[in-house]
């Protein structure tokens, strides 16, 4: 049986609706889908649980990779009720998921009041011109853990 | 006293070496500090606590958040041993941090056999460019938890 994709993202939408009516969180939701099957779900809880990372598709990647017991994700498919943010998307990669599938769009997001969009723009200047001050320091010093990650031969690459 | 950027940054490599050395996780370390007073400090746990999103800033930006018991981070610094990845940078981003200072670059995390400049390189591009496959569906439904959120006045907004 193919994976229903309308079926997994309207559920994500009427997840995304109950967490705002609750009053659990912003409105955004993720499913993570593996052989049509929810390994999990999650949505987003920044104010209630004080934590600016707990964005739904994180929250659901963290919750799939203990359900999991590793850290990537492939073979999974993440639906999700809005576009990712760059923290998100970057959080995606990292899991190695398979596919994303999403409704709203970053500038329905910006609408609704949210930064991801500003988020994206400021990611695409170079450090120096963001409007976050960024400051590189101590560059000559800055081989010194990667030099003894190449030297543990006992390391995990991820 | 004006905060000491390069005594915390070097406090920060150490600690990227000690995690190494202590096989606790990748090569990465994070201090978090207010008025010149450490509030929270974070390494990459990745493999050790199965979870993609445990890079060193996420980590100190969760343990800070806590410790503040807010979502917001306004007026710290975060001390990094890289230039943070596009996940780690959204993070910092949406905690409302004042400021970063790193000593490696993507690059050089690159060299190390890290992906962050690939992430970024796919940031850029249009979702349906990007190697990671992302498809938008049900844009007419989209709107519905965007709806919840306006109608909520009791909505904590971030």
């Amino acid at each position: 049986m193919p994976t229903d994709d309308t079926s997994h993202l309207r559920d994500a939408l009427d997840l995304a609706v109950d967490n705002v009516e609750s009053g659990l969180g912003g409105p955004f939701a993720a499913l993570i889908v593996e052989d049509d099957t929810v390994l999990a779900k999650g949505t987003n809880r920044v104010t209630t649980v004080q934590d600016p990372t707990a964005h739904a598709e994180i929250t659901a990647i963290r919750a799939a990779c203990k359900k999991r017991g590793h850290f990537e994700l492939d073979g999974c498919t993440l639906y999700t009720t809005c576009e990712p943010c760059p923290m998100c998307l970057g959080a995606i990669y990292w899991a190695r998921l398979d596919r994303v599938v999403y409704a709203a769009s970053r500038t329905d997001a910006a609408e609704a009041g949210f930064d991801d969009d500003h988020i994206y723009q400021e990611l695409d200047k170079a450090p120096p011109d963001r409007k976050l001050p960024m400051e590189q320091r101590l560059s000559d010093e800055a081989h010194r853990p990667f030099d003894a990650w190449k030297n543990d031969d006992d390391r995990i690459e991820y």
